[in-house]
């Protein structure tokens, strides 16, 4: 069954930034190139993901500051819920994926994020832990499970789940851990499961409306339960995934 | 403050197979070493770490068959819990530690096995997932959190965690995503978290009553709050480890 069309705006990125480079150059200037269209001059930004708020926020606001996007810390704010209802952007960054979705469940910023993005149209911006909470679940995250979360349901902006930072196993390792591949089948042992969009370092996720588009440089890969596993170049159009079940 | 004597007997393996060996085959040479001393020519298995437990179950009955070690699946006890009060060892696999973690609380295990690994002297014998939840918590497992557990403490047989399959950071690594060392350090930032040894892989921890050395090949690191890491060779004593903060 479609999905009736749903007002959506969302950049998905596996990573914020590349080696030898500068924090969050790579994604800042390709959400750069998203600012005039998406109306993204300020953006409010949620940095639970890590636990030195203000911190994080400052090298977040350095980055944006190149290309006038302008970024207030939902830390700062009195009510967050407010902060988010009258945010006219949304961005969330990576770090640790548990302790950014308890953040979010702590703030009670579940149900308020969703409207503004699913019924508002407020444009979200997500890198590595940001667009794992942004799918279906947290449960194919990389990170280690800090703290727990109430729960492992995430924002559901897509009805499909992330894996940032993908990476190919390596055909000579002789380390004997499960491969990110073997990972993301296990997860796929459980019934019903929705698909797993793996997202290489330099792949980020495009969707407008019931639109889904792969952009970047390295291509992703897609699992599915009981299907074999498909390879996507960069510029794919994957907005089949927003079809729900 | 040191515990009071505990009576406890434990392997905790980081992995059970090493490159090019058939399945636990690294890790059943060993655990034989210690079955006539402790008693083990009969074990208890539990294989919730993976979906398939008649299949896992079969797997490990062989590669135990060699050494005179009968293996019996709990998922075959009618009573569970009877099943471990009456274990004259207790062996847990690898697999995904979420799932083994929750297998645990669902079939109302983490007391009675506590009770007969703590007060009866069972012996307990761990690898991967299976060490991890031997542990304080499951909160530097490795795995991906496919199913959610009602907590992240776990059996607490050791007052500290584990990382299992440890690996060391690659200087030449172009990957953005976080290093083992930055995820543990991660967890180390929220306050009054136990320590975390890192085995490599091929190497176990030997836990007999108050005492614990590193053993196996390749050493561990130890990271603690506040503290800079330490590196262990194969042979360490670490039973400090085991007194209680």
């Amino acid at each position: 069954m479609k999905m009736s069309s749903t007002s959506r705006r969302l950049l998905l990125f596996s990573n914020s930034s590349m080696a030898g480079e500068e924090y969050l150059q790579f994604a800042s200037s390709l959400i750069n190139q998203f600012k005039d269209g998406w109306g993204m001059s300020k953006a409010l930004f949620i940095p639970y993901a890590l636990r030195t708020h203000e911190d994080y926020t400052e090298k977040v606001k350095k980055a944006f500051h190149p290309f006038g996007i302008e970024i207030e810390g939902i830390h700062k704010a009195e009510d967050p819920v407010a902060a988010v209802r009258s945010a006219k952007a949304i961005f969330v960054g990576g770090g640790n994926t548990f302790q950014l979705l308890k953040g979010l469940y702590d703030h009670k910023l579940i149900d308020p994020i969703r409207k503004s993005v699913l019924q508002e149209g407020v444009p979200y911006v997500g890198w590595s832990a940001g667009s794992n909470v942004a799918t279906a679940s947290i449960c194919t995250t990389n990170d280690m499970p800090i703290v727990h979360p109430p729960s492992f349901h995430a924002l559901a902006l897509v009805p499909f789940n992330i894996n940032p930072h993908f990476v190919d196993a390596d055909p000579n390792s002789t380390h004997m851990g499960e491969t990110r591949e073997q990972r993301i089948e296990q997860y796929h042992e459980i019934e019903g499961m929705p698909p797993v969009l793996a997202l290489r370092e330099g792949s980020f996720l495009e969707v407008h409306d019931d639109s889904a588009f792969l952009r970047g440089r390295s291509g992703a890969k897609l699992f599915r339960t009981g299907k074999p596993v498909e390879a996507f170049e960069p510029e794919a159009n994957l907005s089949f995934l927003l079809e729900s079940s």
